[in-house]
């Protein structure tokens, strides 16, 4: 269930993966915490009805309800679906197209976002799919819409385009000469909003930034993923100009950090998903400064999604204690990187 | 040089090492604090003379000032000389036997201090060598005895016998389970101190234990070394209980401690001496519990000492500033542990 890996993907040095959500409301419906369970029902329905043709044998309909937990968060830690969704279990679900580079989510804060995934540094592709499905979804359904305003969302953050553009960044080498609170402070000031591993509210574990548009109202669509590509592109030069430096400078630092790293995740018998993506995060240091020669960045991505707690727990096929998991991920994660050089 | 290691060996899955020495003084000469140099050299010849045939071809002298810093700190990283002779450096010397088993060392506090060296559990051998060269060397110099007090010595806390017998444990397990600061209470009030790795004021690092007699006055050589020796074994007890208990309940965690520093000395690039030691005491941990199945823990001994500032010096023949040791450290540890299985 990495699908959405597989497609080529651009400066993948340093950037990890491309999303792009928009929020959309049904103006016939109250905004979804506000509906009871069966309310929620009969929209999901009438959405699964009016889209029924355009969506085709290309989506998978999930109710959440019917997902265990486990299978629940799976999805979340594989960021197919957002952690919101799962939070409204009863009045939630979700169509996944089947490369998994789109879901549509129904009833999370809003009655419809449409999310697109992308391997490294694709915004303009992950925007398009986005905008078409879009397209494709408003001529059979009734948004709530206001000529000021532009759409109508849940939250006022996301009134006007509704447009969420975020791309996902590795910056050890920025973190490590300190600079990220500056520079997180700097895009604050442009309206550039820096985050976590796993979005809002979370630390950046594994030197892991998901860089995203703060305002959605008053710019078209097009500028805001213009504006956000142009500060990426900005943000991956001062990366690699760190790593330079620092390969000229640190050498041998960064290969101790390195190879530690590498050292412990072949020999270690337990680990926590939180120490294991920090040396992770190392390994693909390793790769994208060419201290570690073989290996691939889309692998380092799959385990660190592959060992989050519900996708071990899957992967055994049973339920485990935090000890059972944090051995199984050790095991892992052994098999898994002793085919890599280091 | 490591010959002292050259030694059949008891209970060497606790036991590292064991030491005896005896202090003396001559009668004529004041105590070594209060030597000028030329007194001190005096003394030297006199001493040397006077033992030429009883000492024969099996010693070889050191004047410690004719020594480089880095010699000097060689001989006291492999326990052959202690710390305090080389800091009287100018008025002090040595004579080692061949097989590194015995040292004789002149002016350090006292005038004449034998120490005698073997690996595991050995204070009887320790103790019969120490006596023999004891017994031969009063045959030709005059001591300076109190037919009441027994020996004097520069310290009123040698008086008596002189004697101090030491054995060094590696007690992970009885460290790791906390109850290690109780048994050193324990073992004062009945006259036994325990120092760390390297002698007074040094903390135990790598869970090595210096276990030896406080007292030297009111009781013979033969009961201070039975009593110590008695304390020991219940020490041995203890530790190997422990560990049972541990390989019962804890193995995973075991297995993890001694893995992952299998990892990091395998893998690791930069290692200080301190850091070194943590995981090598891991190392011997995995031997000694037959975590690990291959490697000899008069090995693990052997790195321990080789990995030493003066000892990396000695090995690549130059100056070395910390990083260039750490680095170099790094090397040695990682060349000779990838021969061992784990």
């Amino acid at each position: 269930m990495t699908k959405w890996l597989d497609e080529p993907s651009l400066d993948e040095d340093v950037v990890v993966s491309t999303r792009v959500r928009i929020a959309r409301n049904l103006d016939k419906y109250k905004f979804p915490s506000l509906l009871s369970i069966n309310e929620s029902d009969e929209l999901t329905d009438e959405v699964l009805v009016k889209m029924k043709e355009v969506l085709d044998s290309n989506y998978q309909f999930f109710r959440t309800r019917d997902l265990s937990d486990r299978e629940q968060l799976v999805y979340v830690e594989k960021h197919l679906i957002s952690p919101g969704l799962i939070q409204e279990k009863n009045k939630s679900s979700f169509l996944l197209r089947n490369d998994e580079k789109a879901s549509i989510m129904i009833n999370e804060e809003d009655h419809i976002r449409v999310q697109t995934l992308f391997p490294g540094s694709n915004l303009e592709k992950a925007w398009e799919l986005c905008s078409n499905i879009d397209d494709r979804l408003e001529e059979n359904l009734k948004y709530a819409y206001d000529k000021d305003l532009g759409y109508l969302t849940s939250c006022p953050t996301n009134v006007g385009t509704g447009l969420r553009a975020s791309v996902m960044l590795h910056l050890p080498c920025i973190t490590m000469t300190n600079n990220m609170n500056s520079l997180i402070e700097g895009l604050g000031s442009i309206g550039i909003t820096v985050r976590g591993l796993y979005g809002e509210g979370s630390k950046a574990l594994g030197n892991l930034y998901q860089i995203s548009n703060q305002t959605t109202l008053g710019q078209s669509e097009e500028e805001i993923i213009e504006k956000l590509n142009k500060v990426v592109q900005q943000i991956i030069n001062k990366e690699r100009n760190t790593r330079k430096h620092l390969k000229e400078y640190k050498l041998l630092e960064l290969e101790d950090k390195v190879y530690r790293s590498s050292g412990i995740l072949r020999y270690a018998r337990i680990l926590t998903s939180k120490e294991a993506t920090v040396h992770l995060s190392n390994i693909r240091l390793g790769l994208e400064m060419e201290i570690l020669e073989t290996g691939d960045f889309k692998d380092v991505i799959k385990l660190m999604m592959d060992i989050q707690p519900a996708n071990i727990q899957i992967r055994y096929d049973k339920d485990m204690n935090e000890q059972e998991r944090d051995t199984a991920r050790a095991n892992v994660i052994r098999e898994y990187i002793s085919n890599m050089e280091g």
